[in-house]
């Protein structure tokens, strides 16, 4: 290696963006870059122009490239693919992992966001100590990735942890899966909007949120009036936080986690949604779990966290 | 080892009885017995009977302890405890290996008899090549093992796949955990016959189950008559598949298992709870997990699950 920098890339492929990250050793991104996810002919063409990113950042400086990480929305780790993505605009199952195998030799893994985020914790962030945790991403959706005994749990078909879609409430909301009552449709940032929409009419409260404006208004709106004491937005969060606290005492029960990590937009509210579904899990928390387990903030950076998660996800398997 | 027989002793310890086993290398259980768990007067009374039963078994023949593994209600792998289990005469935490290794120089793991069971099934049953499985043993209770990956989880108290304490029904049946709606007040021996109590005010059907002799029937009862074709009790195990479905879902979109394996009384109504059950998983489940899971009867006998799990236990961590 003479002295070059070894450096792994991360690569956090979005419907909109695509961002690659050189890591350090350390869990520093030395480098950074991104383009456009759509507007390429093929995901083959799209594999190239990745690949040239790739290298336009290695050449920056003298790196020597250890492996490639990828977060992407229902990434299989077991096949190295892309499988049937909502919102990418290649459809079925792309060999992303193979492709990128012709142009780099080098250790090349592929998961999901949430997973990939689980292990930016584990390896660069709060969770070095801990064998136990849930990572719980808060954005459109609800993703999640689940690390037991020391080890991220893939499951049988590699798409473990849809935690978003646990049925918080049988006969519930209308979810994009298909099935009603999932939980993203009550927690999330959309979420929050169609609960906000869903009380309107009962609401008696004076309140900044009415049929008039709702359409213009954002999760992070919402929050802002609670935060000025707005009561019907306090009661939107107590609501979302309610759901969300009851599902976390059924996760326990599950895996008996030691932590409950939150990241993305909507868990900034920290103290109206994560705080409070605390408190609600804890009174909803079999007898056995009391006292075992804890709710914190993801300690990864917002715009670091995916490209951070995807390096780990190669990481985890190489001498460091 | 001058060409005795190694054997790892298997205990079960239940709230009437404990049964010990000696199991060989290829799951047979080579010699067997049992006492009352009851009727001791202090925790280290009964240790001392039960390692007089080992030695008694030992005796038998030229055999080799190479480890004992117990399965017991709240057994805490971690501490090698017994911690407040309700159906005991012996109150707190109890230091169930401490005392043992008093007796007995070899390696003893204790876990609880849900846990056991599915590492029976993984070392001597059906689970032999799968990495990725949950255990459930109904009884009058639901219990439940859980192995991802390869390994048995045990979360960061010692006490995670607590699925009978999931909830199934928001504010539904009071649970004895002192909770509501647990999934074990609807499935289970006990579950089935609230269903009977509850439903027979509004049934319209000819039945064999009236309010008259409700309280004398069982649960097998209840499958013998739907099996006859009362249309009633039909109904009663119908409602009782549906439920567990819908949570068998929610178990795959946390764990993605392989196989679900089922074990106890009322698992032996395969047709009507099982096959129904997994009818109803399939209707609800996330599409990412179609085809990915089955459903299967625990492949370990009814008199020696427990005592081949426990012995499991040890097993893994020996070269067999």
């Amino acid at each position: 290696m003479n002295g070059k920098k070894r450096v792994t890339a991360g690569i956090d492929i979005g419907g909109t963006n695509t961002v690659i990250g050189l890591v350090d050793k350390a869990g520093r991104i030395t480098e950074k870059t991104s383009f456009l996810t759509k507007d390429h002919k093929t995901f083959k063409e799209y594999i190239d122009v990745l690949s040239e990113n790739i290298n336009a950042l290695l050449k920056k400086s003298e790196y020597y490239l250890d492996g490639i990480g990828i977060g992407a929305p229902n990434g299989n780790i077991f096949r190295g693919t892309i499988e049937y993505a909502a919102n990418l605009e290649w459809k079925g199952i792309l060999p992303a992992a193979e492709l990128i195998s012709e142009k780099f030799r080098v250790p090349i893994k592929i998961t999901n966001d949430a997973n990939a985020a689980a292990l930016g914790e584990k390896i660069f962030g709060k969770a070095v100590n801990t064998d136990n945790f849930i990572m719980i991403t808060l954005g459109t959706g609800l993703g999640s990735g689940i690390v037991a005994g020391g080890s991220l749990i893939y499951g049988h078909s590699g798409f473990a942890g849809e935690l978003g879609h646990i049925i918080a409430e049988r006969n519930g909301r209308q979810c994009g899966c298909g099935r009603k009552g999932c939980l993203e449709t009550y927690v999330s940032a959309t979420g929050i909007m169609k609960t906000a929409k869903e009380l309107i009419p009962e609401n008696k409260e004076k309140t900044f949120i009415t049929e008039k404006n709702i359409n213009t208004l954002t999760s992070k709106d919402i929050y802002d009036f609670a935060k000025k004491g707005d009561k019907f937005a306090l009661r939107i969060f107590d609501y979302t936080a309610k759901i969300l606290g009851k599902a976390l005492a059924d996760f326990v029960a599950f895996l008996s986690p030691e932590y409950i990590y939150f990241f993305g937009g909507p868990a900034n509210a920290e103290d109206l949604l994560i705080e409070s579904a605390e408190k609600y899990m804890n009174k909803n928390l079999l007898n056995v779990y009391k006292n075992t387990v804890k709710i914190e903030i993801s300690g990864l950076k917002h715009g670091e966290a995916a490209v951070l998660g995807a390096a780990a996800l190669v990481r985890q398997n190489l001498s460091v």
